[in-house]
């Protein structure tokens, strides 16, 4: 079965479910009689349970997750409450950062430690920052003590650095021992964690020496050293890395998974591609909302007063850096009352300088993200992106004029316009490659913030150039 | 080594030896004696060769694709000349798109061919869209018959199917077996293909029946069945799903391979989880273009003829869409020449139309990809985003009303601005929902053309809300 197939089904069946639960609670809530009543109440309550069980009961979290997701608030708190502690921790962890605040939000400081304790530390180091901190100080004390230890350091680790993908469930050797000794041990052990595609090989002291894939024990003779069939030359990362590094070394190298390790060289905990993947795909996602002045993931569902609130700073900017491009017009009133067409043809110039500009901003922050661009080539990028637009600026600013020309008839009027267009998008590019520049320099996320920054130059600059230009060329 | 620093100690190495190359050419061109311009310049050419293999004989092909991208179009052929086929071959499997495009153009179908006989048939089938049909051809005579066949197989799967991420080399074992026969086998065969961390359990058919992980061949009893150790409930996929599919089902089941099926459930390939994360990468790159407007990947060290041209399209069609909505102001000359403030304040409500619009775009979207929007929310969503829009649109609305009526003494511009805001926030919400949705409803990428549609939607309804209620209120 398809993984989207799964989740659609699943989906179905829930709503069914949803809606036989809402035809008896309407039942029961109609009947007169506190006997039958009581017993449609308790029907109910029991075919939901029994039916969940036997639907959910094995389905993979991730579909949970995604069912959830699509239900609407009080749907998604009613399944909710039906599932087995173990199932729900399992899903709380699948769920978007949104939708879980949602469900950690509607429960009892009780039922959500309960929920907590059935994880692992790893697991929980990931959910913390949505979980209220004395709740989970409660829920850590069901650690043992070495998995709180690594939970309590764990939440040292700075937001979006390594250390916050890392896991502690590591399996390694020691590089005096013999392949079939590794395996030896492994089967004493039982079960290795997930994504064991390899043993990290340390010494005595646990210092990381190589690695030796779990191939290799299978296939070559169990009388090798270790260190005779180890891999020594591998990626590692330290824990206070920049997550994104870690994710960029697992595309590039084709990792399954890496060693942490501390500033001695000692092994500390483990990244696996699901986390990476998981990372990766929000970092994508928060990126687009971002871009959208969205502050961060926002659930479909949450409330109107949460909803309008996460976009208010956005557009409260907006006001302001529209409101200052529109005193560039206002300067020139006197301007426009002598000649109206101007203020038809202004928008044009602004709207194409904007646009222009976000080409290059996009380009530009592609270029920041892959390592493309170097202090040494700055100057080779401004040069290329002036001369791209200089040409487009002819080639377009000509055109533009043609039709300015011939509706308004008049020649100056067309020049004023292709000058322009020209100009603007002079100025559109150059803030293009500056503005995300300047933001990577004082560390900040150029993806952030370019777009307003550049929206604004290339209106007020739009404005002023069309009004100006005609003041002193036609006026 | 952390991955950055071995990219950025390499693009040194390569910049100090480029720079050491120009000095000899330089001297070389300079020096009178043509006998000791030979030496001079046979001394670089050995020089050249021995320290390039040096360097970068053991780089991994990753971190010379990185150091590539970054280096201008004439120091990546000169770097490029100097690889050995099968390093070359490899580095051109890493490169992005467009470098991959400037490296093959110039490079002569001999010179072409010689490296991709280099490849496996998949690597091979990877690169197929950027390779000339002839070399292509002639490239696919290497391989053996068995791979010849299933490369020009997998030619026949449509653009972003799951069928591109597929492999053929895949670790199988038959379900009759133990585990210690299928270890036996394994040893036989002496290495496992990359990314192998189980073995896809056939019958005597082919037929898909579960799957057995390496680290259960490890642990458990080698005189176990194989039926009664494996896995039998997999994802799996067939080649004609769509990628992202795909990509979405390892990031929900934290999949490392996955097994690739026919329509008769015959194991025909796998999926690995380093080509999912590359195709991730690519797909949220190229969307961060699209919203952009530009077609895809540009290299950005590409000639300013190829790079004026990739934003064609786009600023043709902001040309004419800005144009459009002038024509709006165009119409109402008469009463802009009567209230010239009106010019100046139009431009703000258009933009902020423009920018809450974006937001929904960016949520619904999102909301589509994540399968969150069912036929049956629809509703329910545009009935909230409705009432966002009107709450914003009264609360910013009031707050630019009370602005523009302090700055023209005027408590009719006021209301009139107040709601051009409102009307246009709600425009926004609707066009906002319903154009991402149209697209997908059309089957298009509803992440590329979204946002051109709206800017134009709420650019001319800012400018006709703004100068038609004055019209109808001031005038």
């Amino acid at each position: 079965m398809s993984p989207d197939d799964r989740v659609q089904l699943g989906l179905q069946e829930v709503q069914e479910l949803l809606e036989r639960h809402r035809v008896l609670t309407t039942l029961a809530s109609h009947e007169p009689s506190a006997d039958r009543r009581e017993l449609l109440e308790h029907i109910q309550r029991r075919q939901n349970l029994v039916d969940l069980q036997r639907r959910f009961g094995r389905r993979h979290p991730a579909d949970l997750a995604s069912i959830l997701e699509a239900l609407s608030v009080e749907d998604r708190r009613l399944v909710w409450q039906q599932l087995e502690p173990e199932q729900a921790a399992r899903t709380l962890v699948e769920v978007g950062e949104s939708v879980r605040a949602s469900l950690v939000e509607g429960m009892s400081h009780q039922d959500l430690v309960a929920i907590l304790t059935q994880l692992d530390s790893d697991d929980l180091a990931y959910l913390a920052d949505s979980i209220p901190e004395d709740v989970l100080s409660d829920a850590s004390h069901a650690l043992e003590a070495a998995d709180r230890r690594w939970f309590l350091d764990s939440r040292a680790w700075p937001e979006k650095s390594g250390g916050r993908l890392m896991t502690p469930e590591v399996a390694s050797a020691r590089e005096t021992q013999t392949l079939g000794q590794g395996v030896a041990e492994l089967r004493a052990r039982g079960e290795l964690p997930d994504h064991t595609e390899r043993l990290f090989v340390v010494d005595a002291r646990n210092i990381l020496k190589g690695s030796v894939g779990l191939d290799t024990l299978l296939v070559r003779d169990p009388q090798t050293q270790i260190a005779d069939a180890m891999t020594a030359d591998i990626v590692s990362f330290q824990p206070d890395q920049p997550a994104t590094d870690a994710a960029g070394a697992f595309e590039r190298y084709d990792l399954i998974s890496a060693p942490v390790v501390d500033d001695r060289g000692k092994l500390v905990g483990r990244v696996t591609v699901d986390r990476v993947l998981d990372f990766m795909r929000q970092e994508s996602e928060q990126q687009a909302l971002a871009l959208a002045g969205l502050r961060g993931e926002e659930d479909l569902f949450a409330s109107v007063w949460e909803s309008a609130k996460n976009r208010w700073p956005w557009l409260c900017l907006n006001l302001i850096t529209a409101f200052i491009a529109s005193r560039v017009i206002g300067a020139f009133e006197h301007t426009i009352q002598q000649l109206v067409a101007l203020a038809a043809l202004m928008p044009i110039v602004a709207s194409v300088g904007g646009n222009t500009g976000n080409q290059t901003i996009a380009l530009v922050i592609r270029g920041l993200a892959l390592g493309q661009i170097q202090e040494s080539h700055a100057w080779h990028l401004v040069r290329k992106e002036l001369t791209v637009s200089v040409l487009n600026g002819v080639t377009w600013g000509t055109v533009m004029a043609g039709v300015a020309g011939l509706l308004y008839h008049s020649l100056p009027l067309a020049l004023v316009m292709m000058a322009a267009v020209c100009l603007n998008l002079i100025v559109a590019a150059l803030t293009g490659i500056a503005v995300p520049l300047a933001l990577k320099r004082a560390r900040r996320d150029p993806a952030q913030g370019s777009s307003v920054v550049l929206t604004f130059v290339t209106d007020s600059m739009g404005f002023f150039l069309v009004l100006g230009l005609a003041q002193v060329l036609l006026m």
